[in-house]
C-alpha cells in the first residue's frame, strides 16, 4: 500500500505511570534500564509501538513484559511530543497512560528489556530517564484532580473499612493532612457510605466502626461528579 | 544518527476541534477535504506532523494553513490510535487538540490543503471524514466536563453582561436548559460576579442589570475548581 506521508517519521512509544496504594503510601512502579540511553537509570515502564498495534495494547504489552504487572485500568494521560529532543537518539513522541492500583494485587518481576522492576515511594523516587520526571509529575497532578472530582476508594480499600482508613487514603493521594471532623462531615454528607453494625476485630486500640460503600450511590456520584474542597 | 527503532512506523497527525461561541450557538470549525481519502467530505482541520516539529506547533500550523484561524488557546484532548484502520491509507495515529473561542474574533478562510473552511452549528454538523465524529464527540464531552468544574465566560462574553447572557452561555455549552432562579442563586453564591451600577442600553425589553467578572475571584476559582451541579 502506498504511504500517505512520504517524509521521515517520528518514532512512537508508550509509557505507563502505575500508582500503587498500600494503606500507608503511594508508590510508583519503575524499571531500571538495561541499555543506552540512560543505561542503569530508573524509568517508567514503556517502549516502542508496533506499526500494527493499538496504542493501549502496546502499553499493556510493555507493562507486562517489563514488570509482570497486568490487569490494571489504564487511562490515557497525555502525549509528550512538544520537546523534539526528549529522546537523545532521535525524535520520539510518547503516549503516556496512568493507573491507580492496589499494591497487594500486583507482584512485580523484571522481564525483557529491563534489568529490574520495583515499586518506589513517590516521595522518594529517584531522578528518572528521559522526561519521565515530568510525566510522573503530570500523572500525580491528574490523580489529585481526579480525587477531588470523583469518588475513590472502591478498589483500594478492603470491602469494610474504618473512616480512619478512608481518611488515610485521601491524605495519601492528596499529599495533605485533612481535618478529621471536617473530613467525616463531608464524606458522610455525600451519602456514599453505609454504616455497618460491626466494629474492627483484633486491634490494639479502641475498635472503630466499620463502613462500606453504597454501590449505587458510588456509581451515581461517579457519573454526576463532586467537588471535594480541601 | 542511527535510528533507535528500525521497524515500520505509524504516521503521526494532529487534528483540531475549534469551538466558537456567538451568543446564540456553539459552532465548530470544519474544512472540506480537497483530496482522497474522503475527498469532498468535511473534516476537522489537521494534518501530518513534520519529523522535527513540536506537536502543538504542528496543530497551530495546520489550523492556520487550512482555515486562517490563529491565536486560540489549544488544549490537548486525546491521542487516537487504538483503531489501527482509522485512516484507510495506512496506520495513522492522531493527537487531537481542542479550543473554545469567541466566534467574532476569528474570521475563517480556506487555504492550502482544504477546498473550503466554515463554522457549523455543532448540532447540525455533517458526518465527518475518518473517525472525526468520535473526536468531535469526545471534545464536546470534555468541554461540558470543564464547564462543570471551572468558571467560564471570561473570554466569551462582553466585559459587561447580563445574567441572561451568562445563563445562555451555560445553556449553550451544556446543551441543557437551566432553571433561572436556581442558576442565579448558584452563580451569585460563587462570589464571581460584580454587580454594576449600570443597566443595558438600547434594548427593546426592560433593561437588565449589568455584571462583570471579579478577576481575582475568577482566577482563584480557576485554581480551586468548583462543581456546578445541573
Amino acid at each position: 500500500m502506498p504511504h500517505s506521508y512520504r517524509y521521515p517519521r517520528a518514532a512512537l512509544t508508550v509509557d505507563c505511570v502505575i500508582f500503587g496504594y498500600d494503606t500507608e503510601d503511594l508508590k510508583v512502579l519503575l524499571i531500571q534500564r538495561d541499555s543506552p540511553p540512560f543505561e542503569g537509570r530508573w524509568a517508567l515502564p514503556g517502549g516502542f509501538v508496533d506499526v500494527g498495534e493499538p496504542l493501549e495494547e502496546a502499553a499493556r504489552r510493555e507493562l507486562k513484559e517489563e514488570t509482570g504487572v497486568e490487569k490494571v485500568y489504564l487511562e490515557q494521560l497525555y502525549t509528550f511530543g512538544d520537546d523534539v529532543k526528549r529522546d537523545p537518539r532521535e525524535r520520539v513522541v510518547s503516549v503516556a497512560y496512568y493507573a491507580l492500583a492496589k499494591l497487594s494485587d500486583h507482584r512485580v518481576q523484571a522481564a525483557t528489556d529491563a534489568r529490574n522492576a520495583a515499586w518506589f515511594q513517590v516521595a522518594d523516587a529517584p531522578s528518572l530517564a528521559f522526561d519521565h520526571d515530568q510525566v510522573l509529575e503530570m500523572a500525580l497532578t491528574r490523580l489529585k484532580g481526579k480525587v477531588r472530582y470523583q469518588p475513590i476508594g472502591f478498589e483500594l480499600l478492603p470491602p469494610k473499612f474504618t473512616l480512619t482508613q478512608l481518611q488515610r487514603l485521601y491524605e495519601t493521594l492528596l499529599e495533605a493532612s485533612l481535618d478529621k471532623r471536617n473530613f467525616r462531615k463531608k464524606l458522610l454528607a455525600m451519602g456514599l457510605l453505609e454504616e455497618l453494625d460491626e466494629i474492627e476485630q483484633d486491634v490494639a486500640h479502641r475498635a472503630a466502626r466499620l463502613y462500606r460503600f453504597d454501590k449505587r450511590a458510588y456509581r451515581d456520584l461517579q457519573k454526576r461528579g463532586l467537588h471535594f474542597e480541601l
